[in-house]
């Protein structure tokens, strides 16, 4: 079995990476560090696990300058994994993988990565990553040594258009309004106002009206410019979750088979995406809730009578297909393990 | 103090039109029917209110026709308040007042109504009511003998495209996207699969897709064609609350002050209207929960940097502003009392 | 009106004060301070109130020494409040009153403020104080310059146990085995990450055992000895709402019609203590949630076939009858208002 | 692979059921029967598992008579097993296995059966039934053809006195008091009132004070007398969950080393069963969300400062470790698959 560290292990992606690889069978979690919980029992940041991981216990950072690993997840916030990248790279060599979950390294272009991260830390190690959404990557990350995490707004975004963008339908598309729903994991672990239940609970809170961050990694992965798309948030009561409708007003009117075909064509071998059934009723759209602690991702349609405004819907969950699954997913890429290794843990619904 | 009778009274809006009326201090409940609850005390079906209520007992429908009452709303389901209101006819003389909460006379056009409701059980009877908004017809509904009360969705929605319609705005509108989000109590208390908390709970089920049955109400009252105009309805994990979003894809560029005004002039007067304040960040598109158990809406805005995207929400509690307080709103104005007697009980938050 | 003060009027008291007194009638707001939000408006830390509050703005804590006002109400954390009532209490001439909400002067005894809530800053003011829980002190308020306020779940369990104690049926309760479930605005509203949405959302936390705080102000006020009770707090999920369940194994077995004669002779002319109807099923213990938003108690019991085991709840919404509403009872009180004034809002249904 | 099938599949537990063995590896199924949906696809009453059930339909009842299984769960409603189980008997030669998670096998006394389920329809099978909690009975599963499940809330129950009873602990216990704070999958899926997510919603609801239906059970397997117990059940809002928490006033005082030693001592070597750390603070009682979507159960246990009053907690996923968990845990062991096989999902927290 591969020898996996995690970086940022205490926080909720890693904690999910560690739910993941309890199970996994081709990787052994050998290492795990925190900066906030160095020489704390995992089990204490994560007491789901404790049955899994009795006796393992965060490191300091540095542990993994030394460390015994064949692939290291970074699940540090943002800006702080690039520092950290550039020291591990000498590390890298004979077959040692790197998967970032962070933003630093999720834009190709500099350009791009300082209008929605700030300064960029790293600019010379940006070629070097493959954007880690498999549906999207999948022979250049069985071919990466690094590879970068996918947002988990961008994930559930990317999902739902791309089978327009590949079926060439985008033409149809004047505009492209994406609106996510999120539940509370998506804002992390540390406390704020705005994220404590009290203010939190129940909310419809829009926290973002058109220019969300994810939007730079939408407009990279489907070449279409930010200018002709929106990107509103809204939190919503749930924990887990993301559900992207994206309205599309259409210049020309579209047909259901045109779409279907489309849906089938771009994900109809995708191991972990699904389509929801052509039938009429509140299942054309996908619910989040279906597909809660699994890997898997629900895309949808639905089109106007007069075939003229176009609804496609993506539901995920954040932590897995959004953040963690995907990492998982493509490590397994990364060391010619099967795809769906330690990821096929069925949905717990209802719950 | 007049005296009011309400049929339908063991549902929500019912209920919701007892708790007002518990305080209202012009109103007072003279008589309760409940075709599925007769013979048994309010305070079964409304537990909440038993101490307002202790000794009130559900009466047969019958009962209104001998009952003494000068006011009477009817919260009974749709189709069954037709025929009850032609029944009613005879008496409304002498200042009796009528209120109907059912969608069966919200729609001035039989063809219309026909297309939203099926067959028009009562095409004589549909010029005679005043549709019970009263930030579009307060002075209609002050001389009126029948009023209908407005959809929750389409309170919601209307109030959120208003101020466009009024100033002007609206020839910059290319197209009219309402999304509502909603509360269980929108869907009644009749137990249903769907509406089971096991599979309702932090649901995000998109119960309809493009064409809500609001959107006749919504066209009717802004004089937007149907075909303009989606109404998205979203289940999500609420009891109360409706939050509408309108987005609308902009011909030619509005700007901030434009839009000020515009809500300014619509609502600058308005008693329970209420505008989100101007400042950047999370609050400009309103939150239902800011409202919650009072008859407020709020309504703010966002325009993208663009100035080609706007977003417009309004949030209300769909069993007050979106139902019983604007039918007591109506009411007070009915009987020229103070248009907020009774509604003035301010939002439980947090809740 | 009364000119009314409020210190610590961004916090969730503070704020519950707020909205009871915007319709009051016989108070005004004319002074609201906040060490952390000074010299910012009230809608902002209250955005729910902004219609009621378009000007008013926090002033720094030290305004309470020169402003005007008749009645001040200290809704400040524990062991800040000490400090400020020596302070204020030179000003307290001329009929001016004080309710401090904070644990300060719960408690009469300084050897048991010491074991609750460590040393005492202040032993010399505490006979000063009444217990502001007008169901067991009315008279004294009436006269009281000093007033303190209670603790929600203190005030649930007297109220639970009350009844037994008033009518001698105590002699017969072998334990007092008091279990309280509490929803998130008990913690307050400053950031932790225990009560961050995604650690507390749907928990059942038990967050107290055997020996929480406010079991000083039980023992206290039922002159039953701390040993005797246990007081066990778990986190559901909830906002607003206490429900304290008193498992009781009797000594000897009683009869319905004693705890009946004990609970209408403790609250049959109480004006916000309502009794559950002693009809078989469900309803028999009372449920916070039929008393969200209002200043309303509901208390219920149930005996056990054998009558040797015994359950009284009690349910009230923590912020209301649990903190602010009682608060401005005891003002009413204080200032011979009539007691229900402003209190009156029925509880918002299902929400 | 045994071949599965599995009658009233279209319903809760039937879909974990399902769930379970999507990935299974010992166990497939080949048949499920539904009255409701006969002809329907699996996909439609458990969406969340379409991708895994692609074409399996739901099959008449009457098609275990001649359908080919190994194995066969039957997840129907009280009262509707003991009918088919009859029909059954015949076909169970030749080393075919029953599980049955209706109530109507749980109790070996015909007697306590017609006190909790009315009239017994089958006294001659009920000895036929080994109960199924492989914690207590594992040996007598392994060589069972007919195992009856379980309880959710006397699994729980059950699971939190066991070290107690197993240890003699119990000789210092005056009486058992047990809660459980339940989800609404507790509650089955067929539409009703209480059920609604209007009413259920945020609910703490005492659905059952002293005697519920499941103390029979725990009666049973612990042997201590029903008049020894009660059973409070209160709903809670959660959709999947029961945490137990036993409180016992105790004759003579217990010591925190005793109580470990009994814990560790019954569950050291369970492979489901983890204990609480003996940490100070909130993690001693367990929270179901720990375990949500697992085969896991957590205990722990506080005890007064005092030794004289006891709490254990136990906390379990009901639709897992309360039901078909549990139940495939049972068909593991009767078909000498490893115990864990197919249950080893870790729980998805936090969501």
């Amino acid at each position: 079995m591969y020898r996996v560290a995690i970086m940022g292990a205490s926080g909720l992606a890693g904690g999910e990476i560690l739910r993941i690889l309890a199970n996994h069978g081709g990787f052994r979690v050998s290492l795990v560090t925190s900066a906030s919980s160095t020489g704390r029992p995992v089990r204490q940041a994560h007491p789901h696990l404790a049955y899994a991981y009795r006796d393992l216990t965060f490191s300091p950072e540095e542990a993994v300058l030394e460390g015994e690993w064949d692939l290291i997840f970074l699940a540090l916030p943002h800006r702080k994994s690039a520092p950290w990248i550039r020291r591990l790279m000498p590390l890298l060599e004979g077959g040692r993988r790197l998967v970032d979950l962070s933003g630093d390294f999720r834009l190709r272009d500099t350009e791009a990565h300082r209008r929605w991260y700030g300064e960029d830390p790293a600019e010379d190690l940006r070629g070097a990553f493959v954007y880690g959404l498999p549906e999207l990557h999948r022979e250049e990350i069985r071919f990466a040594s690094l590879v970068s995490g996918v947002g988990c707004n961008a994930t559930a975004a990317t999902l739902a258009a791309l089978p327009l963008v590949r079926s060439g339908l985008s033409e149809a598309v004047l505009q492209w309004w994406f609106e996510c729903r999120v539940g509370s994991s998506e804002g992390g672990s540390v406390p704020n106002e705005g994220g404590m239940h009290v203010f939190r609970s129940r909310t419809m809170r829009v926290v973002s009206c058109f220019s969300h961050r994810h939007l730079g990694e939408v407009s990279q992965e489907l070449r279409i410019p930010e200018e002709a798309m929106s990107l509103t948030v809204t939190s919503v009561e749930m924990v887990r979750g993301v559900q992207c409708l994206l309205s599309a007003p259409l210049r020309e009117p579209l047909t259901e088979g045109d779409l279907w075909r489309a849906l089938r064509s771009a994900y109809g071998t995708e191991p972990f995406v699904d389509l929801c059934p052509p039938r009429p009723g509140h299942m054309r759209l996908p619910d989040p809730r279906l597909v809660l602690g699994s890997n898997r991702a629900l895309v949808g349609f639905s089109l106007s009578d007069d075939r003229r405004r176009l609804l496609v819907g993506c539901a995920i969950d954040n932590l897995m297909k959004g953040a963690a699954g995907t990492a998982v997913q493509c490590a397994n890429l990364m060391f010619r393990l099967p795809e769906e290794q330690g990821l096929i843990m069925p949905p717990a619904y209802p719950a």
